[in-house]
């Protein structure tokens, strides 16, 4: 086995790791998270791909009361406008819903982007402009992998307006707010997402959502669709 | 240590999945991937988080020469036309950079949104109606990680016209490419990512990405500053 492989439990570690992160609302402690602790789940952020390695992202810690409640006044009022939003047979149980764990958790990180960073012209971004966006979104999930591994819950909150939000973080113009995370040590880690618990979505089958090719070539390989069916049970 | 938690070594595997996790190019066997691992790894990218748990990802395999040929043109029409907006004292560098495994790699896969998915109205979406495509993302770096802990190499290519892609692939108007990724495994992973290794750009020291409570607040903290510098060493 070469350097550059895996053994048999690091895979099943980063598998543990995938399948058992959760986006936590309700569950955070208020112990604070160590400042070693936070920086290699920071640094691990910082190691996500990046379109022409251009790195757009910035961490924005947020430990103070008073911009967490700025922001968590935010998240009040978008909440109260969502719930409008939503068929009426369904409105109850989205107002039961604890969707957000800003003040709980001793801890909120904002992962940003910075559209200009290494100038105009980036590899990889001359036909898709919006590829620093999505590296950005990839630290945010190396960030949230690192975090469960370290016994820290993540939960990512996105309903809040989004120009307030920039006014709030005093954000320059050529920065957008990718996710507003909070963060801390967990009571527990729920067996399933949240949503799929109170019944709200299923989980859909994997098979279900594979295509071979080209767009609606979905039975082509059958073999491959039963053995994925099998994985999932 | 509770169920939840992670061991020493456990927590190290997801590091080393995340540090050693690379965007390859030029180093992909033809060694065929077999089903049962293909599918590990697609279940991995099937537990990102999403927004409202909508989902909103298909996942496309590509094994067939004629599609990865179109594909392929798409690439070289597009590469061209991008090397013309660098400046010319980088052009040339940026002609000789090995950007895609489109035709080497044994299979390509596409990361698609539906943005349609489980109706007009999603938790979590009715502010930033941009999330869905950041959940696709998220599933993107799953995808990544499981595959490196696999010993399989992936490289994203988003050097094409995406309305080209589009129609090449047959996608409906509902769904959007998030990601085309070229998969295999591979003759050794850079310990550096290429870029880097070819100075383009050089890493970002993690310390001057680092903000307190406000944009710009970059002194706040000097002692976890310091930390993190060490731990960057």
């Amino acid at each position: 086995m070469g350097k550059h492989m895996f053994s048999a439990a690091e895979r099943s570690a980063v598998y543990k790791a995938i399948f058992n992160r959760r986006d936590v609302r309700g569950e955070f402690l208020p112990d604070p998270v160590p400042d070693e602790v936070l920086g290699r789940v920071l640094n691990a952020a910082h190691h996500a791909p990046s379109v022409g390695f251009m790195q757009p992202w910035d961490f924005m810690i947020i430990r103070s009361t008073e911009v967490r409640e700025e922001i968590h006044g935010l998240f009040n009022k978008a909440h109260a406008e969502a719930a409008e939003m939503f068929p009426e047979e369904k409105r109850e149980t989205y107002r039961n819903l604890k969707l957000e764990g800003i003040m709980e958790s001793p801890l909120n990180v904002v992962i940003t982007c910075d559209r200009s960073r290494s100038g105009p012209v980036v590899i990889g971004r001359t036909h898709m402009e919006w590829m620093d966006l999505y590296s950005s979104v990839c630290a945010v999930q190396n960030f949230w992998l690192a975090a469960r591994s370290e016994g820290l819950g993540v939960g990512w909150v996105s309903i809040m307006d989004p120009d307030a939000l920039n006014k709030t973080l005093g954000l320059p113009e050529s920065v957008v707010p990718i996710a507003y995370l909070c963060v801390g040590y967990v009571s527990k880690f729920h067996d399933k997402p949240e949503l799929e618990k109170a019944g709200w979505l299923p989980r859909m089958p994997l098979d279900e959502v594979i295509h071979f090719d080209r767009w609606g070539e979905k039975g082509r390989d059958l073999d491959f669709l039963e053995k994925i069916r099998q994985q999932m049970n």
